[in-house]
């Protein structure tokens, strides 16, 4: 018995996967029970120049007639179009389906899940999320019996790299985005990348795989990481924090908060020290306490070795039966109003250097109901001016706005530089 | 539809099992896509006390006629027997079995997995290492698409946790075992944690998933932390490393090499900061390249997360179908003889505090073709003698044995304290 598999796509990831498929096809099939033959791989192109470990005999423009012949289907085109189409064109041919395509899958997902159980086929998609750590599964099988609370991660390793660029050397932003974009490590069109829209379609998709409810990427409330200055960093690191930019989902009261956002990480906290092109997810769960999960983010080879892992299950799937856990939607998605989401925050401002600021900043905090955790002041010789950063306890956005509108009042504030959230030790 | 679940023994984990599967009905049917129902609880004794959660109309000390009408059995007794007779009695009635016990699998694993094929049922055993870590998973389902090369991994919370004291409060093991016994994070009888044995099952049954080789129990080199002092700890701390039991299996050539033994990490190194009772597993994959999991290794609620994942894993297979991944043994195992086994090394000599010992000792290593890669020596002011640390660079054991034996007929070495492997950045 042969499992016959259509790769969609041939960038850095397909090319590993071809390449993998025949050199490790020994173990791959032993693992899977039948052997894995690479039938064909669908491209746009097929004079584009390619690695030579690329068999030109499979390259076909015909992505049907190659998804008609196939019992497992791996997409890895990227973007909306072509690959929802052919993902349910797949799904409706009775191949199961092996994507990385994380923007599909938070913007789509569910018509694509419905369809997979219609067809009685498996769609996976362990790839999507942080490369080849494997959270997917660890959301969706290694804690089927417990209850997650709470899932944090640094899962884009493109903004990672840029703001460890920042911490290490000082530079600014714009900077660093070049440089990386010189040496590959940022895409031309970055935008998916530094705004944040990367990291919240697949936070989309761990909350919902954790929370048994649906989360799309317009449910995430995203900030990317253009306006963060090295001052920002600078002042971050006086107080004992690396600025990351975090995706948080969290389930409280049946009520779900999704967000990317820039965030000051204490530098003992187990994200804080994850640098570059690493990911890493801490799952907060009720029973299993805290597990934190890292490894590569992206890459080839990397992003290669969790789409054959979910080939291989496919594939076996394929030939002792069964199926994939699948979507299990328990109720509406409920969220937490924006207003009343809840966060420590970092505040930093540029005041008057004259006695008294302190007091009437404080306040403004106090009127406000949001408790301040540490004050910094640096004075700036020259200008009688002085750098100030406050901490403060958590507090809801409301409060935070209210406070933020109080201090803009307070005569001796010269500018509110920056307001950044704080996650907890 | 219901799935009967017998759980044999009701310790620790098992109150939290049997709690669990009560509380959490709701969510772990749906995500069995049954419902789950406990049917019954073996006991040795019917009147122990219990934690009340536990419905004592459930108790029993009739195993096998519990089993007999189960679909999943749950094995949290510990030990060999009568575990084993059990186990193999579920399997060949026909239940699927989720165990914790370690010891069992690396000692009887693979009898136990031909019954479970034999029988067309499933073995499940993600509890019996690195507690709520779901490393079993990730070597035996997240990483069937890649090829492991080595597992290091801190897997015994009890030796962690008494090298963790005796490093940061600088007291001697004895002392710091007695306290550990009294506050219940060590057992009366200690000796297959602090030797290393219970660790050693662990590393035997992930080098078996990740490498398709049968290795049970005895084919580990074992060394556990008796020997270890302060003194050894504080001269490791000199040299930027921390001491850890860490577990190892690699494979190179086809060859297999698994080991637990006192190690000096890199203070910089992921397995460095793990501390107390946290376990934390680093993988080295050829796709992949380096994971790191990590959380909490023991304990009744995080592993009893860890077997009811696997129960829902089994109860979904009734369901719909399929099976767990089979063993998959590829050849005979051949292991690395120990003599041939490749290391670093950390050696710690008292020697007389005169010109020239360093050169007649750097002359001893070269001669046995041990390169060495650090020198460290500090002066004890009144006896005129002097504590030197050598770190080596890799080195087979024989080159090493060699090397220590002609160090001990330098004539100015008083004495050779300690040697230890030193971990890779």
């Amino acid at each position: 018995m042969s499992i016959k598999i259509a790769l969609l796509g041939c960038g850095t990831v397909g090319t590993q996967v071809a390449r993998l498929l025949k050199e490790q096809n020994d173990l791959l099939s032993a693992r899977a029970g039948a052997e894995l033959e690479l039938i064909g791989i669908s491209v746009s192109n097929l004079e584009t120049q390619r690695d030579p470990v690329i068999d030109r005999a499979l390259l076909t423009t015909d992505s049907r007639a190659l998804i008609e012949r196939a019992d497992i289907v791996i997409e890895l085109i990227g973007g909306i179009e072509p690959p929802r189409t052919l993902v349910r064109y797949a799904l409706e041919s009775g191949a199961s389906v092996v994507t990385g395509n994380k923007a599909l899958l938070a913007e789509h997902g569910p018509e694509l899940y419905d369809l997979a159980k219609a067809a009685n086929v498996d769609l996976y998609y362990e790839a999507a999320v942080a490369g080849a750590v494997p959270v997917v599964y660890a959301v969706r099988e290694s804690l089927a019996g417990d209850s997650v609370k709470a899932i944090k991660g640094i899962l884009n390793g493109t903004t990672n790299y840029i703001l460890d660029e920042m911490t290490t050397k000082g530079l600014a932003f714009d900077e660093v985005l070049a440089t990386a974009q010189e040496l590959g490590y940022a895409e031309a069109e970055p935008s998916a990348d530094v705004d944040g829209r990367d990291a919240a379609a697949k936070i989309a998709i761990l909350a919902s795989l954790a929370f048994h409810k649906r989360v799309s990427l317009a449910d995430v409330d995203v900030e990317g990481i253009r306006s963060i200055t090295s001052a920002d960093i600078e002042a971050a690191a006086k107080n004992n924090f690396v600025i990351k930019l975090v995706a948080t989902a969290a389930q409280t009261g049946g009520k779900i908060e999704v967000r990317v956002a820039p965030t000051l990480v204490p530098t003992a906290h187990p994200l804080a020290s994850i640098s570059g092109s690493f990911n890493a997810v801490v799952i907060e769960a009720e029973s299993a306490d805290r597990l934190m999960f890292y490894g590569r983010g992206a890459g080839g080879t990397p992003t290669a070795s969790a789409v054959l892992s979910d080939v291989v299950a496919a594939a076996a799937k394929k030939v002792v039966g069964g199926r994939a856990p699948q979507e299990i939607v328990l109720g509406e998605s409920e969220f937490v109003p924006a207003c009343e989401a809840v966060s420590r925050y970092f505040v930093r401002l540029r005041v008057n250097d004259v006695v008294g600021v302190l007091a009437e900043l404080s306040r403004a905090f106090a009127d406000s109901g949001v408790s301040i955790s540490a004050v910094r002041q640096d004075s700036d010789d020259e200008s009688g001016r002085a750098s100030l950063t406050i901490t403060t306890h958590a507090a809801t956005a409301a409060d935070m706005a209210a406070t933020i509108e109080s201090v803009s009042k307070v005569s001796d504030v010269r500018e509110i530089v920056r307001v950044l959230r704080v996650e907890d030790e």
